[in-house]
């Protein structure tokens, strides 16, 4: 794919050179974590090594860190009932906001009419006198909450208010999860400072490969007394099933890049940004960047012309050789207005015409002003997706 | 590790070299497979491709494959009460042997109370008199069996009566589940043929990395209403989450491998098996070969010495270049006794002493010789051994 451009970061990130080095090293690796032999040994001092860089980038203890196949998989595996802090009965609700990943938004192991939702503003922050309302609902009833929060959303790249979040969860007797795959490199992300009692990963949105993921717990005192991988001792037995060596090696060396760069990284993001949205907003006057007036992620522009087809536009981009997306890749490629978009009561004419551009650490100044190029024969190509529309 | 001879075959496989050099055309494919520009189009077409190959392997549709990160989660997926036929009611109780994996074992979603055993010849060959006097018990208080019996064991190599297995099942009113993770590229592997509804394969076990598996159903019509890990469309809405690309192409590659080997590898692996009893034997000639009655796996030989501790005899292996095992790698290097051998009535002091050697596609005579002669030197230092026994 040759002189092609990626703008779609937030769906799956271009492998970092440093991970794939280590991933390449850790393929050699042949023993099974689990046997006792040098081999056997030399995989286990590579996951644990792993989990130490990861722990690290969210300030995190090691021990705290449950590596999964996946962000979706962490999700299922955070969202049960069952989930004790000590002994205690586990939680009787969970409460999610509106603008989750559809992993959260399916309410894990929650019976459906256990699973309740809290709203977003218009600029799509979660509104957190609604989350109050509804734990207020479940203190009345004697029903213990678990909510669930996400640290930026994917689509708008709208940070959420997490630490207020969490005061207000805790007062209610509640734990919060936060669904963090979109921060790390982007914002600074410490478990302690959010306040959070969870906080899911991904090694595909931080420059490792698709196939690992991490839960991470607040203390060790959170436990599962039922996780639903089981059989083997893996992951102080949260979560059976041969490591997958290579890949969390991966995610390690991918999380310790991330964090190297915290200091330089988003303020170079947030340039990029600020000259993309100039760039666009030159050639379609009339568009908007949905949640403007809500702190974003340095990376994420979601940009809207009325009248527009998002369909239409992308795959004009595509040709054009620019990759980009009409909102989150989560779900087999239907096109169906985003559950985000509808949350934040944007009105259709920009719902429809939403385009998320999204990037990270490889992409350049000259990327950029080829996309906004590229922007301008696709605004040339307008009328005819009109018509398209009209049809 | 240089120098280093593997014969830890069964716990996990080396990388085979057509897996490693696709895994690494797949780590730049940059797209998520559920985006429809043209990098999640390659990223979706490579999938599809390891699809087919995996389905090839076990003459099962494509459709029918459904990636997961393992073998471990394919079972807890697969071992559920909702999965249905059609739109029939489900099953009430999942009927297991007594030589599962520990995945298994555990009964995946069934509650304690909802899981029955079978158990094995003293040769380790499933008892299916016991196991048609279990579905005989359910059908009389009209409970509907989901079966699992593996298609041959991990630690013993004994193949499993699989296909009669199936005939006792389906009378019953029940389906079969055959956790097939040790057989592919050693055994003939026919879906059909052997008449299962549900196979699990791993990734690991065939020379994919580890972090990728494959459920396989006989039938579209075999339904699940409620997997364990939701929220995107992926696999069919079995099974949510980024696609581990890289890992499934492996996979896909190293399944494709496995069947074109199939013609010329297991007489070749039987012979070099036949071999190494005949050495450890000159060695040893108060060792057995547990499970030699039986049919058996050619890649594995679970040797016993009356009188050794498995542990040192494996350290003193290790210390010589030697990975082996003493059974099962799945438990976190935990040294237990093997409840396959409590299963097969093996006497302590046998079971106390098995050491499980297994290899495969590049292990060759000369590594049989170099196993055969560090046993030798091990045996020097038996009278060592038995004296840590005694203390």
């Amino acid at each position: 794919m040759a002189d092609r451009v990626y703008f779609d970061w937030n769906a799956t990130a271009p492998l970092r050179p440093q991970a794939e080095a280590a991933l390449r090293r850790a393929l050699k690796l042949t023993g099974n974590p689990s046997s006792v032999h040098a081999e056997g040994r030399a995989a286990r001092h590579a996951i644990e090594e792993a989990r130490r860089q990861v722990a690290t980038l969210v300030g995190a203890e090691p021990a705290n860190v449950i590596f999964t196949s996946g962000g979706t998989e962490a999700n299922a595996l955070v969202l049960r009932p069952e989930i004790q802090v000590g002994s205690d009965r586990g939680f009787d609700v969970v409460v999610i906001s509106d603008i989750e990943h559809p992993s959260v938004l399916c309410g894990g192991a929650f019976p459906a009419n256990r699973v309740m939702r809290f709203g977003v503003s218009e600029s799509g922050v979660a509104d957190l006198d609604h989350l109050r309302a509804q734990l207020d609902g479940c203190v009345s009833r004697g029903m213990r909450p678990l909510v669930s929060l996400m640290a930026a959303n994917n689509e708008t790249g709208v940070l959420q208010p997490v630490t207020d979040a969490a005061e207000i969860v805790h007062a209610a007797g509640g734990l919060l999860h936060v669904d963090a795959i979109q921060a790390p490199g982007r914002l600074r992300l410490d478990l302690r400072e959010l306040n959070a009692d969870f906080l899911t990963l991904s090694g595909h949105k931080i420059g490792a490969p698709a196939g690992v993921g991490a839960l991470i717990r607040r203390d060790r005192g959170l436990h599962f007394p039922n996780p639903p991988i089981r059989g083997g001792g893996q992951e102080r037995g949260l979560r059976a099933g041969t490591e997958n060596v290579a890949g969390i090696v991966a995610m390690g060396t991918a999380a310790e890049a991330a964090r190297n760069e915290l200091a330089t990284e988003p303020a170079r993001l947030l340039a990029l940004r600020e000259a993309l949205i100039a760039g666009l907003r030159q050639c379609s006057p009339s568009g908007i960047v949905i949640g403007e007036d809500a702190p974003r992620l340095p990376n994420t522009v979601l940009f809207a012309v009325p009248g527009w087809r998002a369909e239409t536009a992308l795959m004009a981009l595509d040709l054009e050789g620019l990759a980009a997306s009409a909102g989150s890749a989560c779900s087999s490629g239907k096109v169906a207005r985003s559950h985000v978009l509808t949350a934040m009561r944007v009105p259709a004419r920009f719902a429809d015409a939403a385009i998320r551009i999204s990037f990270g650490y490889a992409t350049t100044t000259n990327d950029i002003e080829r996309l906004v190029s590229a922007w301008k024969n696709v605004v040339r190509t307008l009328p005819k997706a009109k018509r398209e529309i009209a049809a």
